[in-house]
């Protein structure tokens, strides 16, 4: 029997207890998203971003700048937001258009405010075990992991990708967790092998597909950060129905670690509001 | 046959190579240690440290504090040493004496003079793989594997031990350089199995005589960061005598890993002086 894990509701609980907290605050917690341009995507993002701020009873602060706006601007409403007392999270909607430098502008952000975690000064805290605010998405994995009660502490755990964005953060997490870790990538040789020696397999490759039951262990964990749209829908990197009586537990796309980001990042920006430093 | 890598005649050559362009620079790279207290071992590092760097044709820029220095009194050397265009590179001695926040003022030194590479914002430009200065120890291992030519792009490589000064940055090098990397350490269950998939096996658990043949893959190379003073001299974490005939190459202690850490923080003030940002 391979169990499906429910990221929905997972995410749920943790929106719940966010909330539970936020009520109790007074000032309330306050993010700043800022959008640049007029991607719909990135607005779809940003606007179900700002709901999800509402529903835990935060502040909503957005900002909203034209694809013309310049380095010089963007930087500027970057600053403000950090000086202001009432925003304690700022999350830069990325990408932003072609003709601005993302790297500069997310390190405008003060690592105190850094709810996407994203800032160099994020990633050194991170890479050097200090405390400090964690990358949305590898931080649902890890709590998606917890929910199941999946023993990290002496594992042997294999990330398949080293993005910024994911890969590199979820290796960093799960060593924190003692977990034996090994990243994989598209020069690894012989990837089935690698991935074969994982008691917890977390895919965040980008490819379509990539991993089917050649790839898992009997009795695995397996993570699927992918998502793709498809003919057949929204799939992943996981071909999870070869998984079926292999893995012991799955996350499907959707509904897995997809639900577990926003509900990070609300967990983000509550501890942003609450903690000292970083 | 199981190759001794000479570690002195690399980072002789690393250094000589140092000397060559530092003989061109006008005005020349200067290096400034600050050593607090009187600790005998740091006293001596510090004279090699300051040896090679009149060696290498580089300025000597020297402080010492008293053992009773405080937190704002080193903090104030730093920053006026941050300051100092004459000064391109900053290395604070390690250990501080126990009364000092040894990180608090480490971040004192600006990423574009640390030249140990031990800053939260240099950790984090390594994690992110932008361009900054590295750790000298585990940059040494990618030059002594570059001098034997050890391929790594794909292959396995494990690294024993996740220190924030060597097998944590030495992981993000290995990973940089496209090998399919592993970290381990005490939480490890089984670390002969581990160790025995690595192509490139570095060690840096501080455990003296840790790693023997069980622990080795047929043609691996073997690079040793442990250094322990023993009644039989100074020895490694690897049990060196048991590699012959298993072992592809090795490295010895002494004189392997340890000659090229001063090597590469001679290349690193000579970077330092000499390139942009970070």
């Amino acid at each position: 029997m391979t169990v499906t894990i429910d990221g929905k509701a997972v995410a749920q609980r943790v929106r719940a207890q966010v909330a539970a907290e936020v009520a109790a605050l007074d000032p309330k917690p306050g993010l700043a998203t800022v959008l640049v341009g007029d991607d719909p995507a990135s607005a779809v993002y940003v606007a179900s971003k700002r709901r999800a701020v509402r529903e835990a009873g935060m502040s909503d602060h957005h900002r909203s700048l034209p694809a013309t706006a310049t380095q010089a601007e963007v930087a500027a409403v970057l600053e403000e937001l950090a000086a202001d007392p009432a925003v304690h999270g700022i999350l830069l909607q990325l990408p932003l258009p072609a003709h601005l430098d993302p790297d500069a502008l997310i390190d405008r952000i003060p690592a105190a405010k850094d709810v996407d975690g994203l800032t160099t000064r994020s990633a050194g805290l991170l890479a050097r075990g200090e405390p400090g605010l964690r990358p949305c998405t590898p931080s649902g994995v890890i709590e998606l992991l917890e929910s199941q009660g999946v023993k990290t502490r002496g594992s042997r755990a294999v990330v398949v990708g080293r993005s910024a964005l994911v890969g590199h953060p979820m290796a960093e997490l799960l060593l924190q967790h003692d977990a034996t870790v090994t990243v994989a990538h598209k020069h690894t040789a012989d990837l089935a092998a690698v991935t074969r020696e994982a008691d917890i397999l977390v895919v965040a490759a980008g490819v379509h597909g990539l991993i089917g039951a050649e790839h898992v262990k009997p009795g695995a964990t397996v993570i699927d950060v992918g998502i793709h749209r498809t003919a057949d829908g929204l799939q992943g990197d996981v071909r999870r129905a070869e998984l079926d009586g292999v893995a012991a537990r799955v996350t499907p796309v959707p509904g897995g670690v997809g639900p577990m980001t926003i509900a990070m990042l609300m967990v983000n920006t509550l501890r942003a509001a609450t903690m000292d430093g970083p």
